[in-house]
């Protein structure tokens, strides 16, 4: 799987100067499109087969500071996959050097009411499990 | 009319240590839709009635840089009414100093097709003149 | 302690129809510096007693979501205090129901290498430690 | 030149589905550092010349809807450039259709003090006329 580029914005900027904690969410959230897109489950396919997968928890650390036209490397990988949740961890780096990690935590709905992921999108848990070989 | 106050957030300023240019045309939605409410033409009264409005043009002339913690006054008025289109007007302040000045352009909707103001929402229409006497 | 208050954006809505996930991460970073002016260490003052204390560590729970309009309660508090690192909880609430927890982790600077809180900046440290009592 | 592309991300789109219109603010200026890195004035460039160029003045005009993974190709060039006062307009096509135009207003500072640009700063002055013929 290709890692993500993100180039740090103008806008994403604090007066301290840096990458303001709080894009990071977003950077996470971008790479995880990409990398599903990647996986053959792009947001349309996502739609179309009813997949419904809101974060149900975030967490980010914060190891080096970034700031504008730094371009992050972001990597994305199933962290672990249980019956009805799922984790993906990322690690962004900028030349190399690690500069933040995180995680994310999501489950899946369907029709309003948790699924377990095997039965109700068995192709997709295929997709997932194949990333974790 | 009340002003709107909006106190800028550490996350809207920028690596030249003030609020970043574009949090500007934010601010003044917030102070438009607070202005709506106070006209009582809320967003929920807006939805049921069916009115459909969206930003057509944007313009902001910045005067001064403002920067966190700052309390920005934000007046609203129409600056014109015509069969078809409002033109809303903004003046933003700090200690009583022109920080902003700024114009947002509406049209209406109605089924999707532009709609003539006073013709099929009446009462918007007379409450909108009635903050131009 | 008075609790933060943050009505949601139209702009922090994403096309789910909800606040966007990384915009809670923006709420504590307000509700934090409010409840530091509230117990008289607010950004001025910090800056003035060079207390730099980036944040290293973000996590959030997401229990409801939140939309345009939603007026979110923000406590905050310590939850964990140690000689290098101070741990800050948060809850969030619409209408007394909670809708995410979050943590942030904070670690302290001066000139450029990590403080023992205690020492180098005793009355921060008492105030904090106030505040858990 | 070569035009910039934005692709609209997830969290840029707003409840009604689409991208929120002040992110297009955001986009300008995305587009506009990218014209100034191929025009040979890059940020660093600029840092180190001394030249600060703060927006005055910013309008956008809304064509057509984007919404997430829209891929946006804005194009940038002077519209006007006078002894003390440029002006950029930005044109944003989606498919080869206007979705958006936009033009912002720089002037520039030298020590604090406005400058004419062809004295004080020659070279990005002959750049600048170069883009126009």
């Amino acid at each position: 799987m290709r890692p993500y580029l993100h180039e740090v914005k103008y806008y994403e900027t604090d007066k301290m100067g840096v990458t303001h904690h709080s894009n990071y969410i977003r950077f996470m959230e971008e790479a995880r499109l990409d990398w599903m897109d990647q996986l053959g489950y792009g947001f349309e396919r996502m739609e179309a087969e009813g997949i419904v997968s809101p974060v149900v928890a975030v967490s980010c650390n914060y190891k080096k500071p970034t700031t504008f036209k730094d371009v992050i490397e972001i990597s994305v990988g199933v962290k672990q996959l249980s019956e009805v949740k799922l984790i993906i961890a990322y690690e962004m780096r900028l030349g190399g050097k690690l500069v933040c990690t995180g995680e994310t935590v999501h489950c899946f709905f369907d029709g309003g009411r948790p699924a377990v992921i095997a039965q109700r999108f068995p192709a997709f848990h295929a997709a997932l499990l194949a990333t974790m070989e």
